[in-house]
């Protein structure tokens, strides 16, 4: 599959847009945890996932952190042109989590796409819609949610995307995500282990009863 | 001073679409605590605010709030044509703070503008930014600041938007701000008030120490 299996909107794109973006495409690959983007200190351009897998993240002054959203195959990363709209006034960074492939569209081309074509604008207007989603989401699971259920959901989330009921993470990693704490998040995964939902050992979490952790997680 | 001062893109739009715009506008004045938008039942159009204050806010299954951001004069609302746009997955509802005056740019209008128009289209995607990057400092805030920080924030706040240092409100509604519980807050102030900050009386907030209230904030 090509740049244009990918893009969902080229079809739309006028034959000299097309050549502006082919000209100017770079295909990259990652390393799993390498960084793609860290507040505003680069502004690469928009980034077209081939392969993989990116989490993006915010981050306090103290160095909690908390994953706001994941992006996937065929997903448009657009923070890491966050500098095309002026607007934006917070900061997040991007990881690799997996080994990824992704298609640069360069800044400079993404620039000047969004301000003359009414279809790429409308494109961006779309992704950023989608991140707010996925932000209020999250928002609203914090604020209305207790953390069981935001634990539970997080489990299965990792065990559908790792294809696997044992889970090879640590605690701490779990309270990155979540925005809490290891110590709350191991005394959660014991309470979970004494209701028979999982069985911990050293490094990995083995989910016992999925469908009880997928309706804990509604 | 007429619509053309307060939409900021008005000398940008070509005659056409400002002869568009002129002869669909709708002037409202509505009462406070009118609702302007609730979920995705209505979809009025953009509202261009002339005088006045409102509120977006999230509602919880269990009826608790908090608020997401206010929108001032010349402030657009957008969600109240949220229908627009198809990735916006959440719900806000939006009520009058104050007596409001706003002009409505109808849903079939602005759904036009945005479709044909790549400044209307820059536009609405500069103003999705501010938003998305309010809640985003929300966010940061609950999950990063302590309730003593936010609390003495929205204070201050509320002092400088209603131009006094005694704050007619209940501790109640001040929770629905902060998304959080009355007990909580009644507490919280009580600390306040030992502390010198303020003094409460019944159905009222008097700021002692402004100064020490906005360092507490920071």
């Amino acid at each position: 599959m090509s740049f244009k299996e990918y893009f969902r909107i080229w079809s739309q794109c006028s034959k000299e847009e097309q050549d502006m973006i082919e000209s100017s495409l770079i295909l990259r690959k990652v390393k799993k945890q390498t960084l793609i983007h860290q507040g505003d200190l680069d502004c690469t351009g928009l980034l077209v996932i081939k392969s993989g897998q990116l989490r993006a993240y915010s981050l306090s002054e103290e160095g909690k952190e908390i994953t706001l959203y994941r992006l996937f195959e065929c997903d448009v990363c657009l923070f890491s042109a966050s500098c095309m709209m002026k607007s934006i006034q917070f900061e997040l960074t991007i990881e690799a989590e997996k080994e990824t492939e992704f298609w640069v569209i360069p800044f400079d081309t993404a620039d000047y796409l969004m301000k003359k074509s009414v279809v790429f604008a409308n494109y961006i207007n779309e992704i950023m819609s989608s991140r707010f989603s996925e932000v209020m989401w999250l928002m609203e699971q914090i604020m209305w949610k207790s953390l069981d259920k935001r634990l539970a959901a997080f489990l299965v989330e990792e065990s559908l995307l790792e294809e696997t009921e044992t889970l090879k993470i640590t605690h701490e990693k779990i309270a990155n995500h979540l925005g809490s704490q290891r110590e709350v998040i191991s005394r959660m995964l014991k309470y979970f282990q004494e209701e028979g939902l999982v069985q911990l050992s050293r490094g990995s979490i083995e989910l016992l009863d999925y469908e009880r952790l997928e309706e804990l997680s509604e």
